[in-house]
């Protein structure tokens, strides 16, 4: 059975995992991110997978990093939280184990895990949007991962919804991540806050009676108990990720959609709603299938599946 | 040498040519379109291709028609152009002339035409954008055309672009194409000589004093002779197509932009602040290529030769 080695590289920490063929992990592993310094990271990554091969016969190892990867997948070129730029991360790495290393964009990793393990098992066209503190995209299109001309693609967090609106990390005005994410979410329960603390009463209780306290699990609790501004604020999240989704199926027609990230472990308060607003404002709507939206099935685990699959098919 | 036969059927007319290996027409033709009949568009387009098969060894017929397409290539799901839902065009155009037919939707067989033939040549990954009374698309990934789960991919003119925006034939509010096109270019010029009938003056002279008289060409002609009205409407459809390619590339991540289309008649006007805002705009700028915005070549003729090279490659 040939085994390979999946890494997730995060901002905070470092996945990851022995994968077989069927997409299973058999060993598993987890270490805080070296703290804003290069090498340390490929350092750390190395060991992690040289302490994950002993004793095994491993083909190869993939690496998920949260970033611009280049289209020959070996060189991080921009990574706003792990300091890397025109990072060779490949080399580094695969000098110091030996093996085979492929780099890829740990969004387009957890989509990739997705297609071939999880909700998207069976389609050929998939959009996966991970909804987490930003947004996070993958693509698969033919049964193929889609990686864009260098390797850019799918920065679906970045498109914009609104002219002259929110302020990106990016640098631009107005992109999908500042309506449609764990962030937007707090933000809109904060304002509504501020506004009409009446209306918020259960929500401000939770967060110790200050709009700028609330954080994202106090607003999930207190729309589970029926507060009139945290329901809001997730009626909001749902309305712009409908748009998204809207948007991305008059670009790409995808057969479905499937959601991940940290804010869909609250997918019971929003995703009816997605569902309804998706299907009410597709374009062309009644001359064409609407697309399914799916909730990930392999949780945190995809980024670690995806990278270890794609080193496999490298 | 195989011939193929490429049809373009408009809402107004109906173009077809013969159509060699090397994209070049050999023949070709121009009907009108038949007014809302279904089956006399059929039989228009029987009647063109037996005339142009007529002493020629002909392989296979291209349709490509203004609509809904569905991914077997051979039904128009809906064309509100051309009344037409459900309908069986390729088996209808089949039986009429007895030789193999594939049905496209126009904009994918414009952009296969640049992509084999024209601005394209090379290319791996293409958007082709086609900017006339509204927005068409099409999009080449991986040298192929890119259809999408049920053929109704590459809808570029219907991703939202304002919140609660003008209104479009679509239904929904805010599309992109009603920012971006040859009639949002007029209802810009139009609103500005309402407002500010002195900065208007030669446009509305152009215009015979009225401004609901401005049509595209007094606007064009009055910017060429720097009217600043006319000068202000051209550079806000820039800044909007400029906007829809910056959401374009961070999805898609595309080698090359082409712009054909009516509107790009008079590029001269605004192609460079196109390339200009796009690149300023850009998601991820600084880090990573910046993508090539190039004029259609084919004109007219891309149509044409795309729909029949994907009857050669059916």
């Amino acid at each position: 059975m040939a085994l390979t080695i999946g890494v997730d590289i995060g901002g905070t920490k470092i996945a990851a995992g022995v994968v077989d063929e069927d997409g299973q992990v058999v060993e598993h592993l987890l270490r805080p991110t070296p703290a804003r310094n290069s090498e340390q990271v490929a350092e750390t990554i190395a060991e992690v997978v040289a302490e994950l091969v002993e004793g095994r016969e491993i083909e190869a190892v993939g690496l998920g990093a949260a970033g611009f990867v280049d289209e020959t997948r070996s060189v991080v070129r921009f990574a706003p939280n792990l300091a890397w730029r025109e990072e060779p991360l490949q080399k580094k790495v695969s000098d110091l184990v030996g093996l085979p290393v492929v780099v890829e964009n740990d969004a387009n990793a957890m989509a990739w895990g997705e297609a071939r393990f999880g909700a998207g098992r069976g389609e050929t066209h998939l959009v996966c949007v991970t909804v987490g503190t930003g947004i996070g995209g993958g693509l698969v299109f033919d049964g193929t991962l889609y990686r864009g001309r260098w390797g850019m693609g799918a920065e679906l967090g970045h498109m914009q919804v609104v002219p002259e609106g929110r302020l990106c990390g990016c640098g631009n005005l107005g992109c999908w991540e500042q309506y449609a994410s764990g962030n937007a979410l707090v933000a809109e329960a904060r304002q509504i806050a501020e506004r009409d603390p009446a209306r918020a009463a259960g929500l401000l209780e939770l967060a110790g009676g200050s709009p700028d306290r609330i954080e994202g699990q106090a607003v999930t609790e207190a729309a589970r108990r029926g507060d009139p501004a945290a329901l809001a604020a997730f009626a909001t999240l749902a309305a712009w990720i409908a748009q998204g989704l809207d948007d991305l199926a008059a670009i790409l027609d995808p057969g479905c959609f499937i959601l991940g990230g940290g804010v869909s472990r609250a997918s019971d308060l929003w995703i009816d709603q997605v569902r309804e607003n998706f299907a009410r404002d597709l374009t062309g709507r009644g001359h064409r299938p609407v697309a399914d939206i799916r909730l990930a099935e392999l949780g945190a685990a995809a980024g670690v599946v995806g990278a270890a699959d794609l080193a496999r098919l490298r």
